[in-house]
């Protein structure tokens, strides 16, 4: 059976739940705090040298990191991953936005200022993050205003990544009233088959 | 006709020049400088919102962003690009390691040092980002410790994507002496068929 090692309050662990719950595969889940030290442990080194939750035991002894490689091949091969060469490459295209454009801004600011053990001495941090953060959600609430999922018109694992910190970027003090399209969109992820929430 | 929109001393871009001279496809590049602010320009946005170098136009109106995707659609069905559900998951697990354990850290660095208007205003920042860069080296290290390649033990778009910041982490301040399997490895890439040189 599949095990995740990941953390549950992690937007990026989290993908790999929806993931797996949306496909109806059974999993189980190992709980790993990078806020305890886990990932650091020579244990969790050698299942991911770069010492980053989620990684995905796919049998005894076979590890994927990076969540949206993960999600990719969980997907591939189902309705989570459309057909066709440039639908393919636009999901891709979407997920790497969400690493380099999206993560960096949303998750570290929810991260500096709800779990932070001191979050007034990272504040200034965390503010330099929300100009990053605000240019992320402006470009999807431009493609969102066109479409109603990300890539062909349905939902896909595109809107999955991105759905996991976009629909908690309130905790990085981000206001989402002026991204209408945006809210309409997570209004709709939240209604697919197999939603799960993130625990509070 | 392909055309490349892209910066030619951007190693994200690099790679895409890369990957089409590897592959002997023909194309077209036009020059965008984003220290010139041409991304920023209304007709650089309506090919990439997100304002980023490069984007791939694969037919007139069809465009695609994301260094990585680029890759992954350019090399899909190639020799660039592995086969197996677990080989093409590895691949995107480095790909997406590039984008945010390395290129933030090793481009970064780069780009402050050496292509920055005041790289002594900037010195501080880029002595910041040599922490993240070494770890990224070290995690590298020890997957060619192990393997010539990073991928199935032939060359990918994981290796290219991986080469085109480190083989000039030098121009950020980054020393390779420590990491032989690493230099190894780039001298192999630089011997792969179609290499082409970053313009100095």
């Amino acid at each position: 059976m599949l095990r995740v090692h990941g953390m549950s309050d992690s937007g990026n662990c989290h993908k790999v739940r929806m993931a797996l719950e949306a496909l109806g595969r059974p999993y189980a889940w190992t709980e790993i705090d990078p806020r305890r030290g886990d990932t650091r442990r020579p244990e969790f080194l050698a299942i991911n040298p770069n010492g980053k939750v989620p990684v995905l035991e796919i049998e005894p002894g076979v590890y994927l990191a990076e969540s949206n490689a993960i999600l990719w091949y969980l997907a591939d091969g189902t309705p989570l991953l459309p057909d066709g060469d440039l639908p393919r490459a636009r999901v891709l295209q979407w997920l790497f936005f969400e690493q380099y454009s999206h993560e960096p801004y949303i998750a570290v600011a929810r991260y500096l200022r709800k779990f932070h053990p001191d979050p007034a001495a990272q504040r200034a941090l965390a503010d330099s993050k929300m100009d990053g953060g605000y240019r992320a959600l402006e470009v999807m609430e431009g493609q969102l205003s066109k479409a109603a999922f990300f890539v062909a018109g349905r939902y896909s694992i595109a809107d999955l990544a991105l759905y996991a910190y976009t629909h908690v970027a309130g905790d990085g003090g981000f206001d989402l009233a002026r991204f209408p399209a945006l809210r309409g969109w997570l209004k709709r992820v939240g209604e697919q088959p197999g939603y799960v929430s993130m625990p509070a």
